[in-house]
C-alpha cells in the first residue's frame, strides 16, 4: 500500500514535471511576434541619430530664454565653460605648455607643408586657423592640433593623381585646399548627424598597420631631403621610392645635406633619450627640434653651405594667412575624386587625431595610476551627450570628451581652415604628448602655441631663408617612431590571427602598392573576416557537465559527458544560411550516422539528434529547408531530431514556415528537457 | 542550540554551494586552448575534400583486385550497378518515357538553339552526346539532359560581348563550344575536389529571383518569331527589347506570324490542362509541341504561308554531331573572359541542372504521399558518398543521387559535347517533369530519347524545312510559366523579407540590367546581409524564466521577469567586433545609467551588469578594448560587470588579453550564478 502511495506520488511528480516541460515548450513555441524589419530599421535609425532622445538637453530646465540661450552655447562651444573658471595658475601653465608646443609645431609644420608638396608657409598657416577654431569648439584639453603626417602624406599620395604640383603648384595647391573644405564637411556631417560608427569601420587592427606602414612611407619620402635629391618620384610605395633613392645616389649624392641631416637627428633622439631619464627636462625633447633649426640655420648663414650643395628651404612667405575662399574649385572635372579624398582624408584625421590620441592617452596613464582613473572617465563619456550620464558623473572626471562634438569642431576647423590656406588639420600625436607633459591645462594652449605661430609668421620667416631641408626631415624623422608600433602588432598577433592579417594586409597595403590600397585591403579583409566567421560551418558536440543540466562543448570542457543515446550538437555560428546550411546538415548527418557505425564495437547508438539553437541569431530560406531535409534524413535512419532554445527570430521564422509543426513538438526551452523528453518517448515506445 | 546547528548546517550547504560555482567559474577560466587557426583551416580543407575520410570506400572490402576494379567502376559509372539488375518491364517502362521525351525534346531543342543564337541543329547535336555521357555517370535517374532555355539565354546574353553573331557566325560558334568546354571543366572540377559548396553561395532565394527574371526575358525574346521580327536587339534587358519590338511592330509586322504562334501557343496550354485533369492523359501535354510542330509544318507547306511572310526554319543540316575538337579557341584574345563566362554557365547550370529538379521532386510529391517518402531519400543522400550512409539506407531507396558524381557526370557531359559540337547541356526541369510522369525507371529512358534524336537528325531534317519559327517560340513560350513562381517569392516575402531582398534583386537585376549584373546584385546582396545580420549591434535583456533557473530575452519571453539590482544583457550577435563593439558599449552604457536615472522614480538600481556571452562566436581586439572600456566606466560609475558563459574561442582571447584577470574573476558560467555571486557579495559588503 504504502510503496504504491509512493509509486503515485512518484507518478504525480512525474507528471507535474512533465506538464511543467509541455509548459515551458509552449512558451518557446508561443513567443510574441518579433518586431518588423521596418519598425527595426526605423528604431536603430532613431537611435543612431539621437542616441539620447534629446539634442539639448539644457532646453528642459526651464530657466527662461537667456540661460537657454547660455546652455546651448556653452554645448556648441565648450570654451565658455571652462572660461568662466579660468585662473592665472591655470593660464601659466597653458602658457609655458603653449610655448613649448609653438617650439615644436613651428619646424613640423614646415617639415609636414614640404611632405604634402606644398610651399613651407602653408603648414604654419594650418597651425594658425585650426587650433583657435578647436579651442573654441573642442572638448579635449590635451589634443594639439595642425598638420600631421601621416595626412599630409595621404594628400601627397592622392591629390597629385589629379593635378602635378610641381608642373602647376597653384592648381595643386588650390585641389588640396578644396579636399580640406571636403574633408571638414564629411567631418562636420560625421557629428551633426552621429554617424561616428562609420570611423568604427577602420578597426584597430587596421588602423595599426596603416599608421605604421605610413609612418615608413613617411621616412623613406624623407631621404630626399636628407639626401639634397633634386627630383624624386610622385609615387609613395617602398618600390618606386627606393628606385628613385637608388637612382639619385648613383647620379648625383651630396654628403653635406647627409651629414648635417643626420648629425641633428642624432641630437634629437639623444634629448629624447635625456627627456626620458629626467623627467623635469621634459622641454628638452620639445625645443629639440627649434633648437636644430635655429642652430643648422645659423651653421649654413655662416659657412654659406647653400653654395655648396646644402639645400635649403629659401623664401617662406611672410605674413598671417590669405583667404582661400576663392581658390576652392568646385567647378574642377574631378570634383567626385576630390570629394572621395576628401571623404578618406576625413576618416583617416578622426582616426588619427582621436582614436590614436584616446589610445596614447590609455598607455600613459596606465603607468601614472592617479590619472588613469580620471582618464578613463574622459574615454566613458566620449560618445555620450552632456545629458544626465554626464552630469552623475560630472564630479569625478571634471570634463568630458564628447565624440561627437569632438568630429563636428574638426569638421568646422577644416571648413573655415580651408578658406584660409588651410590644409587638413587633425590631433598629433607627437605634440598632443607634449602638450600634455607640458602640463597643459585647458585649450588655452592651442591658442598660445597659434598666437607663437602669428608672430613667427609677420616677424621671422625671413631668418628660416637659411634653414637646411635635411633638419627639416630630420625632424619628421625623429617624430616617426612614435608611429610604428611592434609591440602592439605582436600582441594581435598573439590574441587574434586573423586580425593581424588585417593589420599587415593594411601595412603591406601602404608599403607597397598605395594607401589607398592599404585602406581599402584592410577594410576588405576586415569584412571578409567577419564573413568568414560567420557562415563557418562548423559544429561542436555537446556533453553534460558532471553535477548539473547544463550542456557544454566537450572540447572546451573535457569533464563534459556525452550521452550515450542522444546526440547533442550546436552550430558554431550565427547564422544558418545559404552558405554554410548544406555543410552543417550533412556534419550533423555524418556524425549521427557514423556514431552508429561504432555501434558494432559497442559504443553507442543515437536515437535522438538534439540541435542546440541558442547560438543562431538568424536563419534564411535555405536554412530552414536545410533543417527540413536533415528532420526527414534522420526519420528515415530511425532517429529523431528535437531542437532546442530558438532564439525570437529564428522561431518566428520557424513558425511561419510550418516547421515547428513539422517537427512534432519536439522544440524544448533547454538541451536537458529535450533530452529527458526524448530519450524518456522512445523508452516508452520500447 | 538545535537552531544553531541548522544554522551551521545552512552554513556548510552554502559553502558547498560556494565551492561548486568556483569550481564551475574555474572550468570556464581553464578551459584547454582551441584549435589553432592553422589547424582549423587544415581540418576543414580535410573536410572538405575527402568528407568521408576515403574516395573509394569499396577498396576497404579486400575483395581481390577484380572486385575492387568492379567496384570502382562502379562508382565512376553507375550504369553498371542498374544495368546488372535491368529487365524488359523497366525496359518497356523507359522506351515509352525516352520516346514521351524525344517528342518534347525535339522542338524544345530547336527552339533553345535559336534562343541561344546558335544554328537549329546544334540544339539537337546538344540533345545526343550530353545525355548519352549521363546516363553512363549519372546517379539520378529522372533527369532528362539537354539545352535549356535559362543557359541559352546566358549564352546569348554573355558571348556576344565577345563576338558577334550576326556578323561572325562561326566564331560566335567556336566561341560558345570554348564556354561549354570550360564550363565543363569547371564542373568536373567542383565535383572531383569536392568543391560543391560554391554553388551554395547562389542561395535558393537568389536562385527563385534570376529564374524567374530570366524567363520573362526568355519570353520577351520570343516576341521576335512570334511577331516575325527581322532585325532585333542583341541586349537582353527588359527596356532594350520593348524598345526593339515597339519599333518593329511600329515599322513591319506580320499578323500570319502571330496568328499562328499564338493558336499553336493556345492548343499546348490547352492539353496541359487536360492532361492535369485526366492523369492517363499525361502524353498528350508531352507530345503537344511536337504534334503543333507537324501540324503547323504541313499547314505553312501546304498554303505555302512561307511566300506571305509565315518566317520558317528553312535548311537544318542533316546528320550526326560533327567533330568540334579544333573548333575550340584556346588562343583567342578574349580566352579570360570566357572561361569567366564558362564558370558563370558551369554554376548555373549546376543549379539550375541538380538545385531546381530537387525543388519540383520536392513540390510534386508532397503531393503523392507514397513518393514523398522515397524521395526525400535521394534529398537526403544527394550529399553523401556511397559509404556506410549511403549503405544503410540502401534498402529504403534504391538508389542515390550523389552530389559530387552528378557534378562529374555533368562536367564529363560538357568537355565531351564541346568536342562533338554540342554547347551546355543539363537538366530541363520541364522535361525532367515529364519523363518522371511518364515512368522512367533507369536512365535508359535518356539513351532512348538520344538514340531517337539520332533517328530524327539522320531522316526527318529535311521534313522541319517548313516549321514556322513562330510555333518554335510558342513551344518556348509554353515552357516558361514553370520557372516563375510567384508563389515561393510570396513564401520567401512572408518568411524572410531580406531574403527576398536578394530575390527581387536578382530579379529586377536580370530584368533591366543583365543577367550578370542580376547574379551579382544577388550574390553581394547576400552577403551583405550576412555582414548586417553578424555587426548589427542589438542587445536584448534577459530575466530569469518563473522557476526555473534559466534567462531569457524579456521581450521573447514576456513572463521572464528582471532581476531588481542586475541588469542582464546579451548581445544580439555572434561576432562583438570593431563594426558594432563601439555600439554594443554604448548602448549597455546608456542602459545601464538610463535604468539607474528611473531610481528616483522609485524604479531600480543597477548595482550589478551581467554580460551574456554565450551567443558570442569570436571577438576581435576591437570587442576586447569595448570590454576593458565598459568595466572601467561602469566601475567609475559604481557597478560591477561580470561575464557568464564565454564561448571557447572568446575565453582564449580574454585570457591571451589578460581581460580575464582584470574582471578579478567576475566570469562565471551561468547567468544565474552570476545573479547570486554578485549580489551576495554587495549584500555582504553592505
Amino acid at each position: 500500500m504504502a510503496s504504491s502511495a509512493i509509486e503515485t506520488d512518484g507518478q504525480e511528480i512525474l507528471d507535474l514535471e512533465k506538464n511543467r516541460q509541455a509548459e515551458k515548450a509552449q512558451w518557446v513555441l508561443n513567443a510574441p511576434e518579433p518586431p518588423s524589419l521596418w519598425r527595426e530599421l526605423m528604431d536603430s535609425a532613431r537611435e543612431t541619430v539621437l542616441p539620447h532622445g534629446k539634442r539639448f538637453p539644457y532646453l528642459k530646465d526651464k530657466d527662461g530664454l537667456f540661460k537657454t540661450v547660455i546652455s546651448v552655447l556653452q554645448a556648441m562651444f565648450p570654451i565658455f565653460s571652462w572660461c568662466r573658471h579660468y585662473n592665472a595658475t591655470k593660464l601659466r601653465n597653458d602658457l609655458l605648455a603653449g610655448l613649448t608646443l609653438a617650439s615644436l609645431c613651428i619646424p613640423q609644420s614646415i617639415g609636414y607643408a614640404t611632405l604634402a608638396k606644398l610651399d613651407p608657409q602653408y603648414g604654419l598657416y594650418t597651425s594658425v586657423i585650426p587650433p583657435l577654431i578647436y579651442a573654441v569648439m573642442g572638448t579635449s584639453r590635451d589634443i594639439a592640433i595642425g598638420p600631421v603626417a601621416v595626412v599630409s602624406l595621404l594628400m601627397s599620395s592622392m591629390v597629385p593623381k589629379l593635378e602635378d604640383p610641381e608642373a602647376n603648384p597653384i592648381a595643386y595647391r588650390n585641389l588640396v585646399l578644396t579636399t580640406t573644405f571636403f574633408a571638414g564637411i564629411f567631418q562636420a556631417a560625421f557629428g551633426l548627424f552621429r554617424l561616428g560608427f562609420l570611423v568604427d569601420f577602420l578597426s584597430h587592427a587596421a588602423i595599426v598597420g596603416f599608421v605604421s606602414g605610413a609612418a615608413i612611407v613617411i621616412g623613406l619620402q624623407q631621404m630626399k631631403g636628407l639626401l639634397g635629391i633634386a627630383h624624386f618620384t610622385n609615387k609613395t610605395d617602398v618600390i618606386s621610392v627606393l628606385q628613385a633613392i637608388w637612382r639619385s645616389v648613383h647620379h648625383y649624392w651630396n654628403p653635406h645635406n647627409f651629414i648635417l641631416g643626420c648629425s641633428f637627428l642624432s641630437f634629437i633622439i639623444l634629448t629624447r633619450f635625456v627627456g626620458k631619464r629626467n623627467r623635469k627636462l621634459f622641454w628638452l625633447p620639445a625645443t629639440a627640434p627649434l633648437i636644430s633649426v635655429v642652430l643648422s640655420t645659423l651653421l649654413v648663414y655662416l659657412t654659406r653651405a647653400d653654395k655648396h650643395g646644402v639645400m635649403i628651404i629659401k623664401h617662406i612667405k611672410k605674413g598671417l594667412n590669405p583667404g582661400s575662399i576663392h581658390e576652392l574649385q568646385f567647378n574642377n572635372p574631378h570634383i567626385g575624386e576630390v570629394a572621395k579624398t576628401g571623404l578618406i582624408v576625413a576618416v583617416i584625421a578622426i582616426t588619427v587625431g582621436i582614436k590614436q590620441f584616446k589610445s596614447i592617452l590609455h598607455e600613459k596613464y596606465t603607468k601614472s595610476t592617479l590619472l588613469t582613473f580620471i582618464l578613463y572617465i574622459l574615454l566613458l563619456c566620449q560618445m555620450q551627450e552632456a545629458t544626465a550620464v554626464g552630469r552623475s558623473f560630472a564630479s569625478i572626471k571634471g570634463y568630458s570628451i564628447n565624440g561627437n562634438q569632438e568630429m563636428v569642431a574638426f569638421g568646422f576647423m577644416n571648413i573655415l581652415g580651408s578658406f584660409t590656406s588651410c590644409y587638413v588639420a587633425t590631433g598629433s600625436f607627437s605634440r598632443s604628448a607634449v602638450n600634455f607633459s607640458a602640463g597643459c591645462e585647458t585649450g588655452m594652449s592651442n591658442i598660445v602655441m597659434a598666437i607663437t605661430v602669428i608672430i613667427s609668421l609677420e616677424l621671422f620667416t625671413r631668418l628660416l631663408y637659411f634653414t637646411p631641408i635635411a633638419v627639416l626631415s630630420a625632424i619628421i624623422l625623429s617624430a616617426l617612431p612614435g608611429l610604428v608600433d611592434p609591440h602592439e602588432a605582436y600582441y594581435i598577433w598573439k590574441v587574434d590571427k586573423l586580425d593581424f592579417l588585417v593589420c599587415i594586409g593594411a601595412f603591406f597595403g601602404v608599403l607597397f602598392a598605395s594607401v589607398e590600397i592599404g585602406l581599402l585591403a584592410a577594410v576588405i579583409i576586415s569584412f571578409v573576416k567577419i564573413i568568414i566567421i560567420s557562415i563557418r560551418p562548423g559544429t561542436e558536440e555537446l556533453g553534460r557537465l558532471p553535477g548539473t543540466d547544463i550542456f557544454c562543448d566537450v572540447n572546451q570542457y573535457p569533464m563534459a559527458v556525452k550521452n550515450s543515446k542522444a546526440l547533442v550538437i550546436r552550430v558554431k555560428s550565427g547564422l544558418l544560411c545559404f552558405a554554410n546550411a548544406n555543410f552543417v546538415k550533412e556534419k550533423i548527418m555524418k556524425w549521427a550516422t557514423e556514431e552508429e557505425e561504432n555501434d558494432s564495437k559497442g559504443k553507442r547508438t543515437v536515437q535522438v539528434v538534439i540541435l542546440d539553437m541558442s547560438n543562431l541569431m538568424n536563419i534564411d530560406m535555405s536554412g530552414i529547408a536545410s533543417l527540413l531535409e536533415l528532420q526527414n534524413n534522420l526519420a528515415s535512419g530511425g532517429m529523431e531530431l528535437a531542437i532546442t532554445n530558438p532564439k525570437w527570430q529564428v522561431i518566428h521564422k520557424l513558425r511561419l514556415a510550418n516547421f515547428a509543426t513539422k517537427m512534432g513538438g519536439r522544440v524544448f526551452l533547454t538541451v536537458g528537457e529535450a533530452v529527458d523528453a526524448c530519450l524518456g518517448a522512445k523508452m516508452a515506445a520500447v
